[in-house]
């Protein structure tokens, strides 16, 4: 277990490419279809504390952290631009929690304006959970616009939270019921210095799982909010996926600041029970609905599938922790796996809509085929992105995860200079006390030629990960084949001189996968990357009936650039199995028919109107 | 449309043979276990008539029904030997009807015990079922013991119905909630010559659709009950499948005694719909458990499927009574494949114990996949038959069809007799006024060979069922290769001498069947038949991860007969796909490993406790 110094995006300039196109929608479109949503729906306007009973827009118990983690994206796009009119906007929310905070430094709006009196009764009621955004985002704001009304105001609150949960234990609950908080304090902790509030993260965490079952939903048993055992005792990821992964990420995060080996140790099983038992292709996690979270090993039905995309998000969150523990690429590959496709398959192309829920096949009419009830819906996952949620925890999380991706880049130790992700950027920050730069010329992910430029790092390594899709892959320093050696995924590779030039080719081909067999929904059947992204076919390019389809096995592939999914889509030699006479035949191989297959990335699917959708397919 | 003369089960004497020892067990087992259940939860107590509000087993709305159907079982059983002691508690329970019958003719255990003001007034509340289950057993009873007590009370009631529905329409509600009654009026119509009971069977059939919706369950509208069209402007199969199929047995029934084509197209219309849409391989229908009914064309899932064993008794009913209508070997394949799979899974091999569902796959450890709830099921079929069920409407009717089931071998017209089943048996009756001796001797379903002895009828057609499974047979009559028409699944011979020998051979392999490309759910998978019978995998014979198995193209296979399934037995070559490292990695078909697959008949599944099952599977 090691300390690698992170590198955080507001080094990190994305300059051009797949990245900064992203992150121009965010800033051009996502940021303020959020705050147009949240106006709307009157999450910005509860903050005035003026909401009567009887009135519309009832504030529900997380609006606070819907609006909080929108302040967070705000102070993220301020870091790298004015934006007056957000600026503006956060201020004037700014002056309002200031305005209407307790004087104990108590704030939250539910629990002030709806329930006065419940005020840390409540475990499941999410206070900690707001409490954290709001610190989250009070931090970002202090750094990105140096004020600090803000933050000040947060303080206040984590003293008084310190107050009741570590000092008088007066709540009644001792840990939270949705994590959230453990990430924040240790921010807290990182920006201020006052090690009492990694103090009360880590309380947070070592007594989880100590707390009265009677504070869970009436419905749920103690693996929802991971509370079945002791974490350090959780050998499986259990319960609602989001709480799981913030959980595991802020256990990262304790380790890192404490040096807890015990606590690395159980992220790790944890992690490894994720990747290797519970997560989809996409990097999605949370197979079922119904309690928003795990269930069994290699349990993973693809159009039930939940996939929350604040899963994905804190999964990265998770990822990028325990990179910072341990240079080993099962930890920035997954994070690979989920940024392209789980997590970018939750916006529109345009960034204008979002999914809660992120399945990897869809057979629109099954949503309806409940035809005798009132109420045809069966339970499926919706088919188009939407615009705001009555649980409008994802839009903006997706704001601020675009607004910081820099985030995962790089990171440092003594004398290794490490580059987990490859995104086309240019970035100056500090390596072993001496100021270098780095730059990425990239088309990642849609080729995988990477020219990286170090100037200042003369006498250190440079470590660059090797993606674990990439079967063969040739390096170059300054010109010549570079002979470094290949640890845990990752090249060393040494700078002799001021400025290193190191030239990579992870040739992107397209390949055929297939999962465990344990994972008996898919199979018999294959699902189509190509680099870190995965594949899926939709009816209005190939026809419905998607499962009718196979690819040929020969893989007879055509890539072309489409600019409107900014990425390669394919077309495949491919079958269609005509449909019988009879409803069951003997086999008929005379009934599969040459049909081009179109491929498109998963993360675009569900932008061109309500259609089949397939990633695991048939092959022949 | 013709009007065939059906010979029923009383004819005919299963005397030997496969249906020999299932109606061996009928006798001996399963008639007590369903007594013994019936006593234990105080069905037959009800019928006292003294049950208080506060007391155990409170009678439910459709035990009448329950009661009815096993009474109907033992007067079948009646017309195949004496059996004392079920007589006797058929007598006992008779008494206590006629004891308790309203004077006005009105019987029903709920409504007069539990919710004695409530006569009539609520649709869905099973009570014109019950009353058609009463008639039924009553006209069985009065056949096979000569004793008419019991049919004398439920013509009372019959006609205090068709005061009340016909007559004075003085009910809350114009037609059954859940059908039934219009067979049983048919049949009552048949017993005594009365054209009244027929007339009151049509008026519930022409009428449906015209009541108030407000009589519907809450949560379902009125496909649930058949209720959204006129019966003969309905297109395709909706809602609960029992209803439904009772209620096309019942169109059918009153098409054949009154000629009316319209309803006849109708049944065709529906019965094409669920051949060809909506039914299962194993003849079950019913694709979804909340409504227990049908979906959508091609919507077949495996694990879910709801498949109730009394609506497969339904549909052979609906069979049984087209091809009294139309000589099509349609009809009689239809209730042959639901016969030798989807009904017989409905009880053990040892009839005693049953199905409500009847799925095509069955993963056990599924069922508790909602790991973080205090209720970890998920929903799921019951994965082992159980002795009695809260509602035990499947039990009784097994019971009574086992019993019956020689009702399905012959029809006659004025000079064709037809043969529609096969099953080692003799039979004496009337064939266009004279009596005649047919013989069946075979093994069928376990081989395909039958010898078919037809005594007293020179000069006249006998119509033999070719199996529309078979592919190539072989017909001799009296030693000479037979020459006759195919017509409609029908092979036309001809008897010119007092006795004549039909021998058939219909040679029956192992079949890689597979479904439409339509569905969805079956899509690159096969299922193995020989002759009627599907085939299953499982856990138990093969390991687990069944969907990780494939069977070899080549079919390479070897039958056995097994006592224990009463069936022939399969070894296949075939393949086990064993789990790569990692969760997803590139296809690699180095891991498949040959492993010989050993495949029982499907009716047998679940017979050697818990463990995967499943029907469609890998081919490679």
């Amino acid at each position: 277990m090691k300390q690698y110094t992170p590198v955080d995006f507001t080094k990190v300039d994305l300059n051009g490419g797949f990245w900064k196109r992203r992150q121009q929608i965010n800033r051009d479109n996502t940021v303020y279809t959020v705050q147009r949503r949240f106006e709307d729906t009157g999450r910005f306007a509860t903050f005035r504390f003026d909401w009567k009973e009887g009135q519309p827009n009832r504030p529900d118990i997380y609006w606070d952290s819907d609006v909080a983690k929108w302040m967070e994206a705000v102070a993220y796009l301020l870091e790298k631009g004015k934006a007056p009119d957000l600026e503006a906007k956060v201020d004037e929310l700014v002056d309002l929690i200031v305005k209407n905070q307790d004087p104990c430094g108590y704030f939250n709006v539910f629990f002030t304006v709806v329930k006065p009196e419940e005020r840390f009764k409540h475990r499941t009621d999410h206070e900690l959970y707001c409490a954290g955004h709001l610190i989250e985002a009070a931090i970002a704001y202090a750094h990105s616009t140096g004020k600090t009304k803000f933050l000040d105001a947060m303080i206040r609150y984590a003293d008084y939270i310190e107050k009741v949960f570590f000092h008088d234990k007066s709540a009644a609950f001792l840990t939270p019921g949705h994590q959230e908080i453990e990430l924040a304090l240790v921010k807290l902790y990182r920006y201020t210095g006052e090690k009492r509030y990694l103090a009360l993260s880590k309380f947070f965490i070592d007594h989880r799982g100590e707390d009265d079952p009677s504070q869970y939903y009436d419905h749920v048993n103690g693996r929802h909010c991971q509370d079945h055992l002791p974490v350090r005792e959780q050998k499986t990821a259990e319960g609602h996926a989001v709480r799981a992964a913030y959980m595991y990420a802020g256990m990262a995060d304790v380790a890192y600041e404490t040096g807890d080996q015990t606590l690395f140790d159980a992220c790790n099983t944890l992690f490894d029970n994720i990747v290797n038992q519970r997560m989809y292709i996409t990097g999605g996690v949370g197979s079922e609905a119904y309690g928003e979270g795990f269930t069994l090993d290699y349990d993973l039905p693809n159009k039930t599938a939940y996939n929350e995309s604040c899963a994905a998000i804190a999964m990265i969150f998770f990822c990028r922790r325990m990179w910072m523990l341990e240079a080993d690429s099962r930890y920035t590959d997954v994070a690979e796996r989920i940024l392209y496709n789980g997590f970018l398959s939750s916006e529109t192309l345009d960034g204008n809509a979002f999914f809660y829920e992120n399945p990897l096949e869809i057979d629109p009419k099954l949503r309806h085929r409940n035809t005798a009830m009132k109420d045809t819906t069966a339970r499926f996952p919706i088919t188009q992105r939407v615009e705001v949620f009555g649980c409008s925890c994802c839009p903006p999380n997706i704001t601020r995860f675009v607004a910081s991706v820099g985030d995962l880049l790089y990171s440092t130790s003594e004398d290794t200079l490490f580059v987990h992700q490859y995104m086309q950027s240019d970035a100056s920050f500090d390596f072993a006390g001496h100021e270098i730069n780095v730059a990425q010329q990239t088309n990642y992910p849609n080729d995988g030629d990477v020219k990286l430029t170090v100037q200042g790092a003369a006498g250190k390594s440079v470590a660059v990960r090797v993606p674990g899709w990439c079967r063969e892959y040739t390096a170059s320093v300054n010109g010549a084949p570079a002979n470094g050696k290949l640890e845990k995924g990752y090249l060393y590779l040494s700078c002799d001189q001021e400025e290193t030039v190191i030239v990579l080719n992870f040739p992107m081909k397209p390949v055929l996968m297939e999962a465990s067999s344990h994972v008996q929904e898919d199979a018999g059947r294959v699902a189509l990357m190509r680099g870190p992204v995965v594949y899926c076919l939709e009816g209005v390019d190939n026809g419905e009936d998607l499962r009718a389809l196979a690819v040929d096995k020969s893989l007879a592939v055509t890539e072309a650039y489409d600019e409107f999914f900014d990425g390669i889509t394919l077309n495949a030699k491919g079958w269609r199995k005509m449909p019988s006479k009879a409803l069951y035949a003997p086999v008929d191989d005379s009934l599969w028919k040459e049909q081009e297959l179109h491929l498109i990335p998963y993360y675009g699917f569900a932008n061109r109107g309500e259609t089949e959708m397939i990633v695991w397919i048939q092959a022949r």
